[in-house]
Parts: structure tokens; sequence; C-alpha cells
């Protein structure tokens, strides 16, 4: 069997060829340091403001707000640590089931007494509970807070998502800094991150077929910021370092692509998901999601019966070429299970696995799921049946 | 004239076409994120395990002690980081000529008062006082203070080294922390980093025809570290965010074939210093050499006679295709000329150049730099005769 069906589309994506060709001259002729101010270099550096206008252009935001770094964990460093050091903000109001890059970083900065953290309630899906939030910022900020409130805006394990705006608005009235984590949306969702309202957000190339490695920053006008690493000139003083040219072009081209074909890849995507929930469905009544329809399109979380195991199951279906996950591939290296499940106490007896899609993935790879899905539920001798 | 003369190689160099021939596979097909647990994944995992173990034993150090960073700005700044903030070091000692990756790293720790800073004194053509070195670390341990050392292996800008092994025995008799930018020396040089006595050393690809946004911090058995990037459990929990593995095999890969032909291209790469030195004194004796003849042997500061200017020369010969640089490519953002220069009050009245040369500049590079800087020199009617 050589058919491989890899849904694990939110852990990684594979680099479009496209963008691969957009990035070869510049891993080769137009090597110029972008700082260097002979043609050589000028070029280099023409090559990364015209990708920040670019990407500026697609993200509804002027040019001078866009910085470039090494990926969505860094920039989401950045963005923390400024709230903290830079902008006074004394209470980090964050969710349980933000990504590791932000729930260690916000663990760490307030590890040392000077900021305070508190969690915003969830509902028993996921959502974040609007009203607790204001509650909360209302509270904190009598109490003399300034606060900083960091909310993903798709959540990369279960798919929920933030309404992006009414926290923008939320926050806005208690004078809060608004982070949010866009590393599932950017490249998959139109966003306007200027009528978002938020202060900070994160994308990742290599989450819409762009490559590892590379990542933006958002920083509203008119909200001062620290770098996280310091050094030379680059990105404005904001981040040192000599930019990583053909990152850069990898990331604005795999954008741009993205965002050019959107809703054709946003629909297709769409049916495979669709795709798949009846396949499981099909398969047993027992067979149940975390992820909404009306959520990330890309994502299905998938609990299946009590008695099945994720780590088993996994590891039958890497053995045939379908490449899933337990929870996020950034929690894999860690103990215990998915976080997110754990927090939602959504923890059942059976296995829970994450199947991600996109552009790349084929009808075929879904109904090969599907099928040896069965198949190792069958064999395994788990009731799947009702 | 289509001839290119590229001497800029300290501020970065071409890439391989042998170094982008190893990274395909891994802008391709081999695209798992590293830290998923099925087969697509581990193969990525497998690749970046061992890239450590053979950088590892390029460097005569554990794979262990090696960790990949975006590039060597962010390795100095995760070693100040730690230094200040894990490993309790008070004072800080370094050097007025360090590149700003490190300079302005520690400017910034020390700007809150809890770290105190000062400068080794160096000779009057750069070199670090050991004496001085040693005496400032005699004072601050004794008045209670746990020393910091951030002296760099060469300096980018004139090319002097430091004596390393002698810093690291000087370090270690007053229990300091010694870190070394070997950004410049690395790949260049045969080093032993366990005997080089250093605590951290950074090092970056780009600067040995290796991928730009791609580092490695090198940090010796036993000492203690925090990470400056928080999140996932990526590199033994020291440095979060999904690996750029293409640009790890690309830094491993340039590391490798640097290391392996080392001696023939320190040979070549001197001989072509060597040949620039003896072209242009050939042209005046008025023409002199920030960088000693036993030092970094890719670098060549020249001082032009007086009169002359370094924004004018470096447009000239960009205007021809000679691509040099006035002080380091990271400061050409900055306000006012070369921070090292000014530094060793060697600010005279003409033009100062770095030339920097790789296995890829060429002889005919060399003449015809000699010849046009000759030429610009004789058309921009600067005294040039003694």
């Amino acid at each position: 069997m050589n058919q491989i069906a890899y849904l694990d589309n939110a852990a990684t994506t594979k680099l479009d060829p496209k963008v691969l060709d957009a990035m070869i001259p510049y891993l080769g002729e137009f090597y110029g340091n972008p700082s260097s101010t002979y043609s050589l270099g000028r070029q280099s550096r023409l090559a990364i403001e015209s990708s920040r206008k670019q990407i500026a252009e697609l993200l509804g935001v002027k040019p001078t707000t866009i910085y470039f770094t090494s990926g969505g964990t860094e920039s989401n460093n950045t963005a923390i640590s400024s709230a903290v050091k830079q902008l006074g903000c004394t209470h980090i109001i964050t969710s349980p089931i933000e990504h590791h890059a932000v729930l260690h970083t916000v663990e760490h900065y307030s590890k040392d007494g000077k900021v305070s953290l508190s969690f915003v309630k969830l509902n028993a899906s996921g959502e974040v509970d609007l009203f607790d939030l204001e509650s909360q910022l209302a509270d904190k900020t009598k109490a003399g807070h300034k606060c900083f409130v960091s909310l993903m805006h798709a959540n990369n394990e279960i798919g929920v998502l933030l309404d992006i705006e009414a926290v923008g608005a939320i926050s806005r009235r208690y004078g809060a800094i608004f982070h949010s984590d866009c590393v599932q949306t950017i490249g998959h969702y139109p966003i306007n991150l200027s009528e978002a309202g938020v202060h900070f957000a994160s994308a990742s190339g290599h989450k819409f077929h762009g490559p590892k490695g590379t990542g933006i920053l958002y920083v509203s006008e008119g909200t001062n910021f620290s770098p996280l690493i310091h050094g030379g000139s680059q990105e404005r003083k904001k981040r040192a370092g000599t930019e990583n040219v053909a990152g850069i072009i990898g990331f604005t081209h795999a954008l741009a692509l993205s965002m050019d074909n959107l809703p054709h890849d946003r629909s297709y995507i769409s049916s495979l998901n669709k795709r798949m929930r009846m396949g499981l469905t099909s398969i047993s009544q027992n067979i149940t999601f975390n992820t909404d329809e009306k959520w990330l399109y890309t994502v299905l979380s998938v609990n299946f019966p009590a008695g099945s195991n994720t780590d088993l199951m996994l590891a039958l279906m890497d053995r045939i070429g379908i490449f899933a996950s337990g929870g996020s591939a950034c929690s894999s290296g860690d103990d215990g299970g998915s976080h997110v499940l754990t927090a939602l106490n959504n923890v059942h007896s059976g296995a829970t696995i994450r199947f991600s899609f996109s552009k790349m993935t084929t009808v075929e790879d879904i109904d090969f799921a599907v099928e040896s899905v069965n198949t190792i539920l069958e064999k395994t001798g788990r009731p799947i049946s009702a």
C-alpha cells in the first residue's frame, strides 16, 4: 500500500511548489544582505518591502504594521513580552485552550508575580464566554490593572472560532491590549486586521503551504512595542537579525495564493470535512465530533467509541499511511494528553483524533481514511455500534 | 560591464548550490512536522537529530549541547538573557567592538539597573587586553558579582581574533559565564568548542554559504539556561516553535562542506586576501589596513588616503558591480559610522572600506576591485601618492 493520506494540515502543510518556485531566486542569485547599501543588497530590501506591502494589503492594514519573525511562536512571545514589559499590562486574561506558544509564555511572564493571570470561562464546547470576559475586565480594571487579553482566533485542536471583533470591542472598552493568535485562520479566512480591533496578531507561514520558520506579527498603529530579539536595525529596530529573505518571499507568496483561491479552497476543504463527518457517522452513531460544523473548516476533531485508544489507532493508521494526530503536533513531546480536551472536561473513554485538511487533500484521502478507520475499529474489536 | 565582484562575504554569503540541493527534499516531499508521531513526522525528527549529531561532531561537542535557532542574533540574545535571568549574573564584561547583536542586547538587559556593564580595554588595533579582563573579573567577583563575559571570536569589521581558550581559562578562574559570538569563525576555523572553555557560543548559517534565518546556540554541558522563546516542547523545551527543518538541513550541510574543505578554502581565501593587500599597497603606500595578516582571513578592512570618502567610494564601486561595505551590513541602517572604528579612535580622514572574501571569490574579482579602486581614486582627484 503506497497511498498516503496526510490529514494533519493543522500541524503543518506541504510547501506549495509555486511558493518554492518564488523562493528559489532568493536561495540563489539574489543573496544580498538586505541591510547592504549596494544594488545586490537593495534588491533584497526591495523584495522584503514589497512583501510587507503585499501582506498588508491582503490583511487590510498598513505595511508599517507588519513585522517579519521566525514563526507564530516568536510572534506570540513578542506580543506577550511587549504587553508585560513595554505596555504596562499587569493582568493577563487568556483561555486554558490556547496554544502552548501563548499558554506557556503567559505562565512564564506571570511566574515572577509582577503580572497576574486569569482564565476566561468557556462553554462546554470551548466557546469563550464573552460576559465572563467583560466581567473579568471590569473587575481587574476597577482594581487598577491594565489588562492584556490573549485569545486565539481558532483553536488548533477542536477548531472553535472566536468572535474576534466582539473581543476587540470589549477590550477597547476597558483600555485592554488584545492579542490574537491567528495561526490557524490567517490564510484560511478573509481577515481585515484593522477592523478586527486587535493590537497584536500572529501568523505562521507553514500553516498555509508556506515555508517553516516564517511568521509575521501584526502590531496596530500607535501600539508601542519592544523587541524580543535585540541587535541590528532590521524591522525598524523591532526584530534584529539578518532577514530570512527567501522565507519572507515564501510566506508572502503562500499568503497571496491562499487569499486568491480562498473561496474555492474553502468550499472544497469544507466539502471534504463534511464528507469525513458523514463517512464516520455512517460507521457508527457512537462516533462524535468536537468540531462544530460552523467552526474552522480545516479541522475535524473526532471522538471514537468507548474502548478505542488514541495511541493505538494513530499507530495503526500510521502503518497504512494515514497521518493524523491526537492533540496538536506541538504537544506530542509533552506528557499527558491534550490540554484542550482536559480543560473542556472532554476526556471520554475512547480515542480522540484530530483530522485536518488542506487544498492538497483529496476525496480519495478522505474515503481511504474513513474506510481504514472502520477496519481498524473492527479489527481491534472495539464496540463500534450503538 | 557585467562583471560583478561580491566582496562582502562577512555580511552574507551566497548559498552553496550543493546546500540547496540538500534542502530541496525538505522543501518538498519531507514536509512532516517533526513533533508529529507518524512516519512523515519522524522522518523530519530524524533529519534534525542527525543534523544535531553531525554539527556536534564537527565542533567537538555532544549533540545535547547544540540548539537550533533562527540565527546568530537570536543565539546571542538567548545566551545573554539566560546569563542575566537564569544564571544569576549581575555584571557583564564585554567589548565596545562587539556586534550590535551583543552590544545592544547587553545594553538592553543592563538598562533596568539589575545588571551592571563594563567594557574590557582593547589595544589600539582592537585586541582584548587580557590583563584588564582578569583585573575587572577579580574586582567584580570580589565585590560579590557573578560575572558574564561576552567577547566575539572574530570581529566582523576588522577581523581581530580573540584568544578564546585564554578567555575561557580566565573566566573559569572567577566562576564567570563566558559567551562567544563565533558567527565569523564557525565554518571558517577548526573549532573544538568543548576545549574552548566557553559556556555559550553562537553561529549563523548564512556566513558560510548556508541559508539565512538559521543558527545554532552551543550551551556547554551542565550550563542551565532558559528559553527566550516559550511554547511547545521543541529543542528539549529550550526553543519553542515548529523547527525550520529545511533550514536546519541547510545549516548542517553548509557547515559540513565548510569543514571538509577548510584547509583548501582557507589557504585559497588567504591568498586572495594577500593579493588584495599587495594590489592596494602597490597603488599607494597611503593605503593602510585595519586587519592584521594573522587575523580573520576572510576580512580586509582598508583605510584609503585622506580626502577619500567612504560613501562616495562605495557608491562608485556599486555602480560598476563591486560590492563591499563601510562598516558591517547590520550597521548600515544606523546613524553614524562604524562603532568599531569609533571605539578604536580609528576615524581617519579618508574612506574605510571592508572587503570580505569567500571560496566563491575569484582572483579576477580581486584584480577587478583593485584596478577599479585605483581608477576611482584617480578620477575623484584624491591625493593617492605619498
